[in-house]
């Protein structure tokens, strides 16, 4: 069994906020996050798919197309966005990490058809990150 | 003569668009860039001072004081915020990097008073890169 | 089940250095960590905690939080200061890396409430890492 | 248990190709990676090893000899090499990542011993990585 | 006067060899880059390009076009390639950093038409990096 | 004319203190840096050197030469050791940055010979760095 993982970009900004509840309590629980106009990252998601490379390839499967799975189902759909307002697969949750990174798994779980989709990384900064292994 | 550089880093949603051209017009020219929500980034500055370090202090400036000023003149006013909406000294500009760091520069030329401001650095991505030097 | 990670630093200095021996036969096990006067390091610490984001906040503990107690219990205890002198909690074990992960773990795993704590990693530098999960 | 990684850089070349298929195969198989005269990388490898830290030493292995022991047994053999030509124990396989990776865990798990190798990651650039535990 | 700088990378392998020199002459300047088979590297290339922000876009010149004349003259012509035997333009110099970063300068200073090229920085690995400036 | 650069590492202790103030005075001015046992870093030091690189080699001049002088010259001097108190080229100097700079300019201008060295960089974390050319 050998894991292989690809790390992709994209830029996208997003707000954190609960509708169900006042701005008084949106700030108290999300702080500056809150802001009404939203900010934004550089996110970074690194994909780890597990399996056992085949003798005549030598590959789980190839990165190349990992990254090409990832531009197509993701990346493209996120990049250069705002996260609350303009993706569908993120409508009615708060776009934390946390559920970015669930949402995310749910997508490439199933477009992922070589190996199996082990964990998936989410670098909100440098300093911020959140892990998903479908657990 | 001796140069010190102090990085810091702020998150943030712009979008590039001018309001003097159509929608066409600025997607031609701005890519994905001019969607109406924005995106965002991590940024990372660089702001470097020229100096010579006295004999008692053996320091251009305190890099920690630099970092204070960074901090209140700048970070404080556009982390967690969306460059075109709630940041007063960007209004009226398109927010790219290139005009965000020449707008710092205003600020921080004038804020820092021991040594010289040399530089500003502004990385919008691990990719992408602008400096000015005040010339 | 998600994992959350922030990432901190701090510069501390260290001496590798047993007591029940004698010079050549520290010198001979730790190398030049045995010099008398210490050397030092930019510590990184990497501390994950694993929860299940509730539906109303989406995060598993707030980041700014868990990067306040980092702070609070650690960092503020460890920053600026040399690890076999001045840190009370690391008295009477030699600061090695493995033991400082050890010893960071007893303290956050108390300081953690919402989540469990699930790993400390602490980078020495960039090539040398350690991780204590609590086993 | 505490896990020590030691971290080691070294440039290669390589191709991917397999013999039994012919180019057009391999073309489709490898992409550009089958090109002719190779391409190269700036490899980084990651050893693991888990162990208890005893008393005395406070450390599950030296990391410097750790470092020692991955220079001698893989960096020696594999820098500034043609991985496909160089390297007896390469030859028979294709040298992807996931094949290299295994390569030297084999090697790896009998050159340490103390604590017990627990993970080899290699980076073949800063997107693509691989990782073998030995299962 | 504002400088913006785009980074791509490649990866590619070469081999340091003087045709004019015997093989003892060769390895006692070049050492291990002189081994036959040739080694490898992922290249980082930051082209730096100074201009005065047209008011209209705010931009040096679009960072994405940048990009895309980067990769269409130098990426496309280098990447997965042997930088001795696949590159036309490389023939007859020794594929040294230093001798590759003024072979790219001559091709972007024709190519870059708004602003004027500044600078070619060539990271070879994190640790070697040469920066010619068409002086 | 091309600049080459080479990066090199050494971890360090040291205290920011003027023996000729009062310990108030101290923190007054270097703050926590005044702590009486001192703290430690990870440093990296960017050495460039300038030149024009004749035709049979295409090199201002070895990379791996220049990393051995580096070695010899400096970091055998100063690495795991104490700034304050180990280093003789260090005595009567406060160890900040920008003096270890300095004084590493003075030792380097001599010992490199091909090319002429034309910039010393230093960082004290990833957020501090200074830089002396010799001006």
């Amino acid at each position: 069994m050998v894991y292989i993982t690809r790390k992709e970009q994209f830029s996208a900004s997003h707000r954190l906020f609960n509708p169900q509840w006042n701005d008084a309590k949106n700030y108290e629980v999300f702080g500056k996050c809150a802001n009404p106009n939203g900010h934004g990252h550089n996110y970074e998601i690194e994909v780890t798919v597990a399996g056992v490379p085949p003798k005549e390839t030598g590959m789980v499967m190839d990165l190349k197309r990992l990254s090409d799975i990832i531009n197509e189902h993701i990346i493209e759909r996120v990049d250069h966005k705002h996260l609350n307002h303009d993706v569908d697969f993120l409508q009615g949750v708060i776009p934390t990490a946390e559920n970015i990174a669930v949402a995310f798994w749910k997508i490439l779980s199933r477009a992922i058809t070589e190996g199996k989709l082990y964990s998936i990384r989410l670098y909100e900064s440098d300093n911020n990150v959140v892990e998903y292994r479908g657990e």
